[in-house]
């Protein structure tokens, strides 16, 4: 037997970490681990929480922290990774630093095709803002060519095609831009939100795509009905989920996972993409989370207001802010089953 | 229902949080998720890798900085903790800031019996050498009576307890010396290396006790077959295990959880106690964690040299200790059902 069977695969994940908040490599690092993988994590941050609260204590890493923190694993031969998962990294120089991780491994086993997969989610803004440094944006393009599967949502699709996105014409035409421009091989774009006919307002899409030999889209959509309630970390849960699953799907495919970054044979249409397979799949599994997560917010509300005794002013819009921020962290850990075996069915279609 | 029925018990675990390796914080994390905890996680170090690699890179953290993170945590109420555990921290200051986080968290909660339990493990040394500054002894003595559970290995307790320990007798009075000066409800003695008759030197043994309302001990004994490998992080693998066992066996005893710190009634025999069923559960698990982890470590040195190609020189001494460093590292993720559900049976007697 080969020794690989036995083992889990190596992760690095790349990501903030917050001591009491479910986003960044908090999520990660749990979900990832749930679904057997052994992962090294490199915490771009250490806040005290999510910055939804509007208040938070920490510190940041700099660039140079973090590729010293790299050095310290290259050093003792932990930088035998099998995938990298790089999620929100403060700054330009910190995006150039754990970009130069990623092409460091892409170097160290290219003659080992297949062998390692970089899942970049390039974390800039969404619905039309940039929170980041604009500086951030040309950093990312510059690491493109590097990644096997990027997960912008729409407004990092547009940052990074240069095409504005406002139907489904347009998404296909921002995938055949990162697809042949910058020769990234996989793409989803992970929140769809203009509506079209077979996307009502009460539901979302994410659409996909596995570029050909000769870079042309093959584009999937999945739709999903939404939740409505302002949850963090579901981009962090997308990342870690996909990265799971994504390896999965290609090794139900004989001979993909030693294929350079896992490109399905041209015959192969989109639906039936690995990658469809992963995101219905991820997509299940985040519905249940989601749905359950929703459903304790009462009592997780309650629980906290009791917790503050005699302090607990309900009408008070600042602390009201604050218990509702922490009911609407992701409930992970009780829904492990959600993680590993997901009941739900979602399903690809064509576009 | 009362909502607490439905909620994660919400754990605040600090200790060291290393990228690559399975100590610290990075396994006391998984393991209480595992088992169903919400864990805020406060790093005390960012390091690499652990120190027994004999090189890393990385940062500790202030006692001002772990103070400003808990502060984030408690202006958001995000601190309405159930359980505290922590481990390693760098330096008396750093102590001292983790203490008046859990004195606070005790008066937090003074007028709820039961609410607020902290596992301390005081880590110093081991095998007769401080590895901290000496000046964290003191730190840690004056903490004492605010911990409800304390994991000294042998040389920790004689430190704390200012007892030599050479045989049964000794280690008994010391953890009477700890219950009695100190007022410490829990004791487990976690590594006890003097051989008895009944004790071969195969095998292994912890001591614990619940004390009795006249802070009398009630020592018990387990043994267990020792597994001749050098690991690191069984300290926090056995520190998170605990946390869980000792709140789960708690709670098997009607009323218990509510009263102060969880102290068993007087008639209560040694062999009776929740910590007792707690610990033979808990070294159920790291038997089983440990077992796999030593099977596996070939097929781990095998993947690690593979990974090194060109560069495998099997003979270098230095680059030999680092393949094996990283084949000891506990193999958790792929044992989950070990941590969730240990089939091994092992039982606590009387002293």
């Amino acid at each position: 037997m080969s020794p690989e069977l036995l083992l889990a695969p190596r992760v690095l994940a790349v990501a903030s970490h917050d001591s009491s908040s479910n986003v960044g490599n908090k999520v990660a690092v749990f979900v990832l681990q749930s679904l057997g993988f052994d992962v090294a994590a490199l915490n771009t941050v250490q806040f005290s929480n999510h910055t939804g609260y509007r208040q938070w204590t920490g510190t940041r890493a700099t660039a140079q922290e973090i590729t010293d923190l790299y050095a310290g694993l290259k050093q003792s031969y932990l930088d035998d990774f099998d995938m990298m998962l790089s999620g929100y990294i403060p700054g330009a120089e910190g995006v150039t630093a754990v970009g130069n991780i990623a092409k460091g491994l892409k170097d160290k086993f290219r003659h080992v095709p297949g062998k390692f997969f970089w899942v970049l989610d390039p974390v800039m803004g969404d619905n039309g803002k940039l929170y980041v440094a604009p500086e951030v944006v040309p950093a990312y393009k510059a690491l493109l060519p590097y990644a096997d599967l990027i997960l912008p949502n729409q407004f990092e699709a547009e940052q990074l095609s240069d095409v504005k996105i406002v139907d489904m014409d347009s998404l296909t035409q921002a995938i055949q831009v990162l697809h042949e421009k910058f020769h990234i091989p996989h793409i989803i774009i992970t929140s769809v939100s203009f509506t079209t006919p077979s996307h009502p307002p009460s539901h979302l899409s994410v659409v996909g795509s596995t570029m050909t030999s000769d870079r042309r889209a093959r584009p999937f959509k999945i739709t999903f009905p939404s939740i409505d309630c302002y949850f963090c970390g579901t981009g962090d849960m997308f990342g870690a989920l996909i990265t799971s699953r994504v390896r999965e799907a290609v090794e139900a495919v004989p001979g993909l996972r030693s294929r350079e970054s896992w490109l399905s044979e041209d015959g192969v249409a989109a639906t039936e993409l690995p990658l469809a397979r992963a995101a219905e799949k991820v997509l299940a599994s985040m519905h249940e989370v989601l749905a359950k997560t929703r459903d304790a917010m009462p009592a997780v509300m309650e629980r906290t207001w009791a917790s503050l005794g005699g302090e607990a002013d309900r009408g008070d819009e600042k602390k009201a802010h604050y218990v509702k921020s922490k009911a609407a962290e992701l409930q992970l850990v009780t829904n492990l089953d959600s993680l590993r075996s997901p009941t739900t069915t979602f399903t690809a279609t064509r576009i």
